[in-house]
């Protein structure tokens, strides 16, 4: 389904300042398609591996001037960088994919209002669990939210660049106002990073058998809390004013359940409003999380479930796969679960409900034992 | 692998008290293991319905009573029943399942102490996403947590009939006091739960847009929002004191973080402390999650991944199970990914690192497209 070399709207050379997993992603994409690819790092080290990797040839002030210019470095320099790249080469569009958009415009704007028609910014949502070029690949945008952000006075040619780099890599184009953008961010990814640190950190001190107890629900909600420092301290601290923002609110929501709460810890739930209270947060939480876009826009509450004990023995996922793959039944989703002394693990197939029955019997035909909740 | 009925160890007749998801599937277990099982219920319909459905038989004064009661109340009556029960069966042990202990006992001990000894607590941690007899099963208890709690004067008989009872219904058996046992609940159940829905009640009032940007880690931390507060209200009402206990040192880390990124958001992000602070919480959060046991004790982060793109087209799924199951290689964990807006989900496999290189290459052989994230 790649399209053959030679074929992208992207016109090069295309300069890649930071040779992260990032940008060397992006210089694979655009290699692979075609397109001439320098390189620059603050790391000669960083810089020699990407090149050793494929990813393009190093910059070297005696080559045609690029007409793209996509600065990748962490995003605490993402602005200076950008203002440097404006300066450098007059005649390119120069584009960012900080995960921050407004700082990095204000630090263009601070040093010269003129630059900032050649500049558009981007956001390719793409993961970030692993770091470093070595990492990198040509896929790594493919079917990810890459987000277009231009500003009042871009250029239309600024814009159009960033978003045809952003369909040469097979991103999934939105375009957002970078204040918005921010806030969107803040809402779906930084805040809940912070939320699944601090409920994580209250793990830190807890005893051994009480994590013991530990089920889905909160090894669902602190996933993320096993994220990389070093990777979020520059976007949170750059994110600072609408993470804050959303973080008052929380706390807002937060006092009110604990001021309840405190009132039928001490008189009992017969007090008034302490039910009614945990009740408004839990429905407001159905709301909330009924509004998050799922597979064809639906949550996963649409589809029946089939729970099937897994074994712990080498193989028996494996062969669960294999027979569900056979079941002529179409699995939505899966998630597993594994608990502390348990001798099987259990997997949820969720498939739509009219596929429940002959799923769950097609699995009993073939040996598997079913859990009915 | 279900023992003949029969073998078990618990001795009947027991009386389930609430013929819900959690006595129903109590009493099909015991059923299936050649127990006698009776039955009562305040609901005429739901007690009927148990009744065929093969859970039991209705109780009636005339018959043999019973040796051991089970009340499966909703918990803010469980205390009330288990002192009737002890009243009304004066040989009897009587235990209950509430997920939350120390107020149970407390009712007991108000009405009346010499009441005590017959009584043994007992928490099984079967989820609850779904309600009522209907749903109820054997298997329910199957490998999932079964806490004992006795109390200083319980009868070594009630200890070992409710663990008796755990070992019938497969469960997997610990021992915690009641406080210790509340106190752990509330750190890995029910805070987590109330977080969630504070977090996805933030979502309520956000535009369209931004929740298109909605990636894996909002779906994570937000997935127990969905939760039924008919379920909760009470159970989180009956935990209130360790439940706010938790809240408050959760909200003091939340204080001092909003603290820090406010200095941020108006100083910038060279404000002293502001970076240190996030990284603090960030590095706090690697640790908590660090310490909750997964399958072998270890974290998923051991594992190496393979990530895979699956058309969204029916059976793709499917096919790639079929594949998995074939590839001679022990798949360990697995998740899916589906974005707003994408042709494709991504499903990540995770292995030992040694496996990932021949995973990658024999699902590349059968064509699927593999993303290095």
């Amino acid at each position: 389904m790649r399209p053959p070399a030679g074929i992208a709207s992207t016109r090069g050379p295309v300069l890649i300042i930071g040779t992260g997993l990032i940008g060397g992603s992006i210089g694979l994409g655009l290699a692979t398609r075609g397109v001439e690819v320098y390189l620059r790092d603050a790391s000669p080290t960083a810089l020699a591996l990407a090149r050793d990797l494929g990813v393009g040839r190093i910059y070297e002030p005696d080559l045609p001037p690029p007409a793209l210019v996509v600065v990748a470095t962490p995003p605490d320099v993402a602005g200076a960088t950008v203002v440097a790249a404006l300066q450098e080469f007059g005649q390119a569009i120069v584009c960012d994919v900080a995960s921050v958009k407004a700082a990095v415009f204000d630090d263009i704007l601070d040093a010269d209002p003129q630059l900032t028609a050649r500049y558009c910014g981007a956001h390719p949502m793409a993961g970030r669990e692993v770091n470093g070029v070595g990492a990198a690949s040509a896929d790594l945008f493919k079917g990810r939210p890459w987000v277009v952000v231009p500003h009042a006075h871009s250029q239309a040619e600024a814009e159009l660049a960033v978003r045809n780099l952003g369909v040469d890599l097979g991103g999934v184009i939105s375009q957002f106002e970078a204040a918005d953008h921010d806030r969107a961010v803040a809402l779906v990814s930084h805040v809940p990073q912070l939320i699944s640190s601090l409920l994580a950190g209250r793990l830190v001190d807890a005893p051994v058998d009480a994590l013991g107890l530990a089920g889905g629900g909160l090894r669902d909600t602190t996933r993320i809390a096993s994220s990389d420092p070093r990777l979020w301290n520059a976007i949170l601290a750059g994110n600072a004013g609408p993470v804050t923002e959303i973080l008052r609110a929380f706390r807002q929501d937060l006092d009110e359940l604990v001021e309840s709460l405190e009132k039928a810890a001490t008189g009992g739930p017969l007090v008034s409003g302490s039910v009614g209270m945990v009740n408004q947060v839990m429905t407001r939480g159905n709301e909330g999380v009924e509004r998050i876009p799922g597979k064809h826009g639906t949550g996963a509450s649409q589809y029946g479930r089939v729970n099937v004990l897994v074994p712990d023995e080498p193989g028996q996922l494996g062969r669960l796969f294999a027979d569900a793959g056979q079941a002529q039944v179409n699995i939505e989703d899966i998630r597993l679960e594994h608990s502390l002394g348990q001798p099987q693990g259990m997997a949820s197939l969720y498939v739509i409900p009219a596929q429940v029955e002959p799923l769950r019997e097609y699995l009993q035909g073939r040996g598997w034992s079913l859990v009915s909740q």
